[in-house]
């Protein structure tokens, strides 16, 4: 069966996340939806990572085989007119022919991640759901300081959630930075492969280095000790954008 | 009494504008309910620009007089505190103490919008409601140069609503730059004031020639029509934001 890499934007805000679940609606399954609307079959729509509840995403990578050897334009352009009639926050950017071994998840060679914070005494009123809203302003060069001594390969146990299924706490950490501009702050990180939890993990962390409540040094003492108690304050979904992957 | 200037961002998204109406709810209302909540005084807050509905804002300028000499600081944190506590898609950025002279739309000596559009074949899942989606490419260098020949004075009847209350169809147009970054394409507009619907009056006409329906040359020729019928397709709402007023 032909098989199609679909490159996907959505706005995270009213779904439980990228993966199915019983218990309300789901990026994979508004996509599943479509696809059954437009072809009548029902399929698995496996993405290259599961991006919680109120998370974005700009270039999530998903695959799905289906029967028929669509025209890749008039796939994408029907599942987004599918998506549209169902009021869906998610739009598919491309769409492409791949070979049967192209497998979203594991043929994945770098994730890019953008995490931001907006610092200012008011709230958010047009980017609401779309950043952190932090109140006191931040030193955006001490958490990039505290950043660095966070890249390279290391057991991340301190930075991941005690939910993560994933069989090994190590990862390697090919960019963590940080920088401002003007009332906004921007993490980058970039990675093969994350653990559960771990870029909102590693940003309420730097946060505690931004507001001075955290020395430097503090954070890798707390990535040295391989305990989830020493992690700062897990920062909340809405900062968090799935940028793009690299195959 | 003591008069306020408030500088207000919102998400127009949701509101019948920027004016109290009776038929929904509007962003003057919003932030007068804040008032009364929070001082037990009906006061009417006069804007510096009248925002139809779904039209944002990132510098809205108003003022309101109101009894008690409150600390701006104060001030603008509990008007954010009620506006939040109900809902609204509106905050106060800064609030500021000015003479019984100021007067947020008379004393106003330029005004400066901004129309995005975002040109891509797929739907706007994350930027959905804060920019105008266009299928094809525009081109930006030849929407420039036709905009080059509005600036400066002129009779601006082609350009406004028929619904517009202005007695003057007379306005100085100091800037009009189309700009282009990857696919978002910005209008940028300045003038002391302008007509009811002339940005977005300007930004679909301005769109014919981006599309190549137009020539460059019948842009001038519209406006020297006087004749609102020689108007392209005027552009919707959610694509502009007011940004900044000067005094």
């Amino acid at each position: 069966m032909p098989r199609f890499r679909l490159l996907v934007e959505y706005d995270g805000t009213s779904y439980v996340g990228w993966q199915r679940q019983d218990n309300g609606r789901s990026v994979q399954g508004a996509i599943e939806g479509a696809i059954l609307r437009l072809t009548g079959e029902t399929v698995s729509v496996r993405g290259a990572g599961r991006t919680d509840s109120g998370v974005h995403a700009r270039g999530q990578v998903a695959h799905t085989d289906l029967t028929r050897d669509w025209p890749t334009e008039t796939l994408r352009n029907a599942l987004n007119a599918h998506l549209g009639q169902h009021g869906e926050r998610v739009a598919i950017l491309d769409a492409e022919s791949v070979p049967e071994t192209f497998d979203a998840r594991f043929s994945a060679l770098r994730r890019h991640y953008l995490y931001r914070i907006i610092c200012r005494r008011s709230p958010l009123a047009l980017e609401a759901k779309r950043a952190w809203w932090v109140v006191k302003p931040l030193d955006a060069a001490l958490m990039h300081a505290a950043a660095q001594t966070l890249v390279g390969r290391h057991d991340f146990t301190t930075f991941r959630s005690v939910h993560c299924q994933a069989n090994s706490p190590v990862r390697t950490l090919d960019r963590l930075d940080v920088a401002q501009d003007g009332d906004v702050i921007e993490i980058r990180a970039t990675a093969q492969s994350f653990l559960h939890n771990q870029i909102r993990s590693l940003a309420g962390t730097l946060k505690m280095v931004g507001e001075g409540k955290w020395p430097v040094e503090r954070v890798r003492a707390a990535l040295d000790a391989r305990d989830r108690k020493a992690c700062g304050p897990v920062a909340p979904p809405e900062g968090l954008y799935f940028m793009q992957v690299d195959y």
